[in-house]
């Protein structure tokens, strides 16, 4: 049972259809069509669940029997779970855990496992696991959105995810080639291939596309700039697709010579779940493979649309090696309430507002460090896009100061910076200007997918 | 055209077969029968490379017309090129050069193209272009070697190729994960993983194969055994297959507690070429996808079976997008006369002798810095196999002094290693000890696939 035997690639094919056929078959579907492919997906899933310790042990302890969950509409009987209850499952059941229904297989008939881990932003990595099935749909479904954005095999695709353990840059390089067909350079962090050497090679290749990243993304824009190279025009690039996290679409597409500037939103467990399209009215939710709740942080109950709360997420297509029921990632978003500009039946996303893991609650209002650059430098072009949060606790009262590093005046007067963020964020926050580059060794934009935004010092006096 | 509509799965398997089934099906194919697979193979591959641009101008230039060429018979009349020449073209065409046959295609037939690099061992890294029906023979191709090794879906293979643009960490994933459908560790270089997370990580997922170049193989398990662990035992390694390069099978089976040791040959280009298999007794070329002649290194002509030379490859399955019709590797090695021990009818290499181009003649003697910490490692096990020989001319005549790291008196005295030298090599070479990690930063062993082994300082004083 090799990789192209247990994917299936015609049923495949036959399922979810070609990536750049989203929008067309996407545009014809019902609310109705939806449910009745999302209720036949889940049941599969769900019965594969049931075989896998984990979710035994998850839903049992639950009080949750067979029978009480007999379709969507009762998903919410079911208890979320978090990287941390995966995590406990690995230290239990070493070495990958006992989320995962490998052991039920007959040995000629067990899909082949596929193994990756997350890129460790907080903390010690997670096991990531796939089955060639689970896998390329998943490859197939990041390809929808990269279909829709406009990303072709006419593309020169530059990644800038990190490679090794790390799943990232394995996942795109096998999208685009699998699915897209574009010339692929799997560029890496700084890491595997130095931000100058990037530049060349983007350059030499006449790279088109960007992935990944935007805190990497916009550094080597401005890397290229140094270099003596214009960006968009020496490098040419026309899309950048990736997760914007510190930029703004402006901000992102200016750095790179007006490029067109997509979102896209998804985490290494589950895969693409949503992403922008060409209208950049929110990121559309493939909801015939991914079915999203948005939760109350405080008490996990399904919030109004509108209102913001944390992503919880069942992969409707992951009935082979690792089943994901109610994951809850911890980032947090909202739905869009008005229509789709592009006539999609699809919910959307307002997009990610910053992690509820990692909020800082500042006199009752909850700050996302990871939304703060974007603020600044949409406002502020002088201001670069490395910055840190530090928050500490003084006084008996805690107080965060971001420093950013400027062009400018590095001695020049903030309060135009932190006049903007109590507007914006509704509390005092400092602000503290910075050298280009002397933030790097902080944030470790260099050798992290995810730059460090948050620098907590409360936690280390208690 | 996607990448499974153009890799054509079901006519993979009818042309090649499975890769466990090698030994099976070479075993009962006589000469005859292999010898019109290969023809068959030869007169498609000819007939793509007719139509590309670099091969019509190299062969126009040696004045060969399309009649001159009938059958392998006449392969010898074609002119060799080697990496240089595909690096000119590159300079000429850029970014990828004209040695692909990409714009033969109608636009909605052609493949998409898979683009990787050369580590840059000498230098510039080299384009790779693949399509994906060359990809996915080349990756089971390889297969079929670890298949005859013993690596099979239960083993835990760590892997310490690198990603990013180079192609191996790519090549030997996708051989595993496709072909093999053994859980694959990714582990890349020590600059993408870091060494002790290396060894913690195979501790803790109960690696079982180890996959890459000898060299870093062998600095693992030191590192494992400063570590506190025993390798074999703490981490239950059974395979090793790789590039030995500098090691001895003996060597390196004793550094990881006894597992069986295996090398093979390839170079980025044309994939594995050649094999050992369970009787170690040389390395099989798989002669129904590649077709291997060995060039007298001066002149380029055919040696004798027995005689060693550069070998020269022509891929039999490279009809797509760049075909390899006589590819001076540059790599130094001779065929085996006697019979395989295995029975195959297969041809057999002795192993990787060195590099042609990296050889240095020390009074007449062709001299490869590549086999020469395995001639003193063999048989002084207080000598590491981190080691680095220096050239220099003095007083009108060429010496070299072989740099070599010991865990003994490092002030001690080197006869015994020199009288070995001279007695294997039959040239004077010198021998200087090293303290343990005092020449990693000139091999650079850390960072690249391949160490550097060789400094030679006549060049700069020419």
């Amino acid at each position: 049972m090799n990789y192209f035997d247990a994917m299936d690639y015609p049923r495949m094919i036959a399922e979810y259809g070609r990536p750049e056929n989203f929008l067309a078959t996407f545009s014809r579907l019902s609310r109705d069509e939806l449910r009745s492919i999302q209720e036949r997906r889940f049941k599969s899933t769900l019965e594969f669940a049931w075989k896998v310790p984990f979710y035994q042990r998850h839903w049992g302890a639950a009080g949750i029997e067979r029978g009480d969950i007999r379709g969507l509409d009762d998903i919410v009987k079911l208890p979320a779970y978090s990287k941390g209850d995966l995590m406990k499952s690995v230290e239990a059941h070493p070495p990958i855990g006992d989320f995962h229904g490998l052991d039920t297989y007959a040995p000629e008939q067990r899909p082949p496992l596929i193994f990756q881990t997350t890129s460790g932003t907080t903390g010690r990595p997670q096991p990531l696991l796939f089955g060639p099935k689970s896998r390329e749909i998943q490859n197939l479904l990041l390809a929808r959105f990269y279909a829709l954005q406009g990303i072709n095999s006419g593309d020169v695709v530059h990644s800038v995810y990190g490679h090794g353990m790390v799943n990232g840059g394995h996942y795109v390089r096998e999208t685009i080639l699998h699915w897209i067909g574009a010339q692929m350079l799997t560029g890496g962090t700084g890491v595997e291939t130095r931000s100058a050497n990037q530049v060349n090679l983007m350059k030499d290749l006449g790279a088109t596309v960007i992935i990944g990243f935007g805190d990497y993304i916009k550094h080597l824009s401005q890397l290229a700039r140094e270099m003596g190279l214009e960006p968009g025009k020496d490098i040419p690039i026309r899309i950048i697709a990736g997760h914007l996290g510190a930029e703004s679409h402006e901000t992102m597409s200016a750095a790179w010579g007006g490029a067109k500037v997509y979102d896209w939103y998804g985490v290494g467990d589950t895969g693409a779940i949503a992403g922008e399209g060409p209208d950049v009215a929110g990121m559309y939710v493939q909801e015939d493979a991914q079915y999203l709740e948005i939760l109350d942080i405080a008490t996990g109950q399904p919030v109004a649309d509108g209102q913001s709360g944390d992503m919880v997420c069942t992969c409707l297509y992951k009935d082979d090696v690792f089943p994901i029921i109610r994951f809850n990632t911890h980032d947090v978003s909202a739905f869009h309430t008005n229509e789709s500009p592009l006539g999609l039946k699809l919910r959307r996303l307002v997009g990610f507002l910053g992690r509820s893991d990692n909020m800082v609650k500042l006199r009752g209002i909850n700050i996302y460090p990871t939304g703060i650059g974007a603020i600044l430098t949409e406002n502020h072009p002088e201001l670069l896009s490395e910055y840190i949060c530090k928050v500490e606790r003084a006084d008996g009262r805690d107080a965060m100061t971001v420093h950013v590093e400027t062009r400018g005046d590095r001695h020049g007067d903030v309060a135009a910076y932190e006049t903007l963020l109590r507007a914006r964020l509704g509390v005092e926050i400092g602000v503290q200007l910075e050298a280009p580059g002397a933030l790097a060794s902080l944030t470790q934009i260099e050798s992290r997918q995810k730059p460090i935004r948050l620098i907590d010092n409360r936690k280390a006096e208690a």
